[in-house]
C-alpha cells in the first residue's frame, strides 16, 4: 500500500569527525522515503528549487516512488548545514537557508488524496493542517514535529496532534510539550490530546510505544560506528510506516514490530553519510539485522 | 550460596522534590545487601561508628545475612548528603563526611574467606586489592568503581579490573576510563584489561552485557514515579549477583537473566526513599514485575 509523505527536501552540508559532504540531498521527506520505499511506494510532496538534481534521488523511482508531488519552484533549494562532534549526540547547526521552502504551501495532487497512510513530517503545523484539509479520510495519520513548533505554534500543533492517530516524537520533545519531567507522565498527557499511540524516540537508547492500556520498550541496535546521525529520526519513521504498510491491520502487535523495524533502519542510516546505506538496502538486509537484534535482546 | 560484599556503610541525608530523609542507613554495601539478600545470605564487610543503629538493618539478619564483618570503630559513621532535582538524573552532593570510613582497612573474617561470590563495591581500588589478597580463589569477583578512582587511581584500578571476572560500570565511566566516545568501543578496550564480562549500566535506559563474542541489550523497567534514585546502582548489582547466586553456573545465559533481575530490583529501589521498598521485597514481587517486563518488551 502506497504512503503519502509531506515534508522538507533539502541540500545538506554535513561535517563529522569522519569527513564532510557538500550539498547532498536530504530533508525529512527524502530520508523518510529512502526508508519507507524499501517496503512500499511513496508519494512525495515537497518543494525544490531549479538547482535540485533529481538524478541523485532517482533510485526512489525504481522503488515505485512518485515525484509528481514535488513542486519545482524558481529559486534555490532549501539548504542546511550541520556539524557533529565526536559524541554524535551533539550537533551544531551551521546555517539554515530556507530559500524556496520558506513559501512552501503543500498541494496534494488528486492522485494522492485517497492515500490511506499519511506521514506529516516535521514542518510548520499550519502547513500540516493544510495537508489534512486536502486529503480524504486516511486510515492512519502519523505526525512528527520539532521543538521550534512546540515553542512557537503550540496551539496549532495541538490541533494537528488531536487529528493524528500516531504521534512520533523524541523524549525531550514529549517533556517540552507537556511540562512533565517523566516520559510516561508526558505520554499520558499527550494521549489525552487525541492520538491512539505515541512513539517516543530515545535515539541510541531505543524507543517506546505508549497507548492508554500499555507500554512497549525496546533498545536500539547497538552500533560501534556512528558516522552521520542526519536523518535517523526520519528514516526511523519511514521504516516504521513502511513496515506498517505491509500489515493487514494497525494493531498494537504490528505497531511494536514496526518500531523495531524503524530502529533497525535508522541503525543503517547512521552508519554512513547521508542516505548512502539506504540506497541499496533490501528487505533481506533488514531481516538479517532483525535476527541479530533478536539474539542480542533475548534473555528468557 | 552466600555472597561476600565489601563496601561503604553510611548515614544518608536525602532531599528530593518528594520530601527528605535524615541520617537513614545507606552506602553501597547496605543497598547491595538489601537486594542480594532477597536471594541468598550476604556477608557484609564494612565499618561504622559507635552511633550506627543496627536495628534499622536487622531485617537483613532475618534473611540470614551476617554482620560479623562490620567493624564498629570509635567515632562517627560515614555521612553523605545529596539533593535530587525534578529530573532525577541530576544530583548535587551537599556534603561528604568520611568519618570512620576515612581509615577503613577491610579485614575479611576467616569464615568469609572461602566465599565463592565476591562483590567489590565502589571503594578505593587499593582497598579492593587488599580484599583480593585476603580471600581464597573465589569463583566470581564482581567489581564496581566510580569516576573519582578513574581520575585519581587509574593504575591501581586497572590492576583490580585485571583480576575481576565481571566489571559493572555505567556508560559515562566506561567512556572516561578508556577515552572512547562510544560504549561498544569502550567495552572492547575494557575487555582487553581482563574481565570476561562487562555490565554497562545506562540508568533509566537499561543495561548492556558485553563479552568478546557478543552483546546483550535490555531496557529498564519504565517508571512514572522516581522518588529517590539513591542506591539504584548498588541494588542493581545486588539483584544481579543475588540472582546469579541461585544459578548452577555463570554462563552468558544466566548473566543476561541476572541483568534483568538487577534492573527490576533497581526499579523497586527508586520508587520510594532509601531502601524502604527493598525491606519487604520478595521473590514473588520480583517475579511479578519480571512478567510485566516480559509483556512490555515482547514484539515477536
Amino acid at each position: 500500500m502506497s504512503i503519502l509523505v509531506v515534508g522538507s527536501i533539502a541540500l545538506d552540508t554535513i561535517e563529522t569527525p569522519f569527513g564532510r559532504m557538500d550539498e547532498t540531498p536530504g530533508g525529512a521527506a527524502i530520508y523518510f522515503s529512502c526508508a519507507a520505499s524499501v517496503f512500499s511506494p511513496v508519494n512525495i510532496v515537497g518543494v525544490v528549487g531549479t538547482d535540485f538534481d533529481f538524478d541523485q534521488i532517482n533510485f526512489l523511482k525504481s522503488r515505485n516512488s512518485d515525484f509528481r508531488g514535488i513542486h519545482i519552484q524558481d529559486g534555490k533549494t532549501f539548504r542546511w548545514g550541520g556539524r557533529y562532534h565526536k559524541n554524535p549526540n551533539k550537533r551544531d547547526t551551521l546555517f539554515t537557508h530556507l530559500n524556496v521552502f520558506e513559501n512552501f504551501r503543500p498541494e496534494i495532487p488528486d492522485i494522492y488524496k485517497k492515500n490511506e497512510l499519511v506521514f506529516l513530517a516535521n514542518i510548520d503545523p499550519d502547513l500540516q493542517l493544510q495537508v489534512l484539509r486536502q486529503i480524504e479520510s486516511p486510515e492512519l495519520i502519523v505526525l512528527d514535529t520539532m521543538n521550534l513548533w512546540i515553542d512557537s505554534k503550540k496551539q496549532v500543533l495541538e490541533e494537528v496532534i488531536h487529528r493524528c492517530n500516531i504521534f512520533i516524537l523524541n523524549d525531550e520533545e514529549s517533556k517540552d510539550l507537556t511540562g512533565e519531567s517523566n516520559v510516561l507522565s508526558a505520554g499520558k498527557k499527550l494521549l489525552q490530546m487525541g492520538p491512539e499511540y505515541l512513539i517516543i524516540k530515545k535515539g541510541e537508547h531505543g524507543a517506546m510505544v505508549i497507548n492508554k492500556e500499555s507500554y512497549f520498550v525496546t533498545p536500539a541496535f547497538p552500533l560501534e560506528n556512528v558516522v552521520d546521525p542526519t536523518g535517523a529520526g526520519d528514516s526511523f519513521a519511514g521504516g516504521f510506516l513502511g513496515y506498517l504498510s505491509t500489515c493487514n491491520d494497525y494493531s498494537l502487535a504490528n505497531i511494536k514490530k514496526a518500531v523495531v523495524f524503524g530502529n533497525i533502519i535508522a541503525s543503517f542510516t547512521v552508519e554512513d553519510f547521508s542516505f548512502t546505506k539506504l540506497k541499496d538496502l533490501t528487505i533481506e538486509n533488514i531481516n538479517q539485522r532483525i535476527e541479530k537484534f533478536k539474539a542480542m535482546t533475548k534473555w528468557e
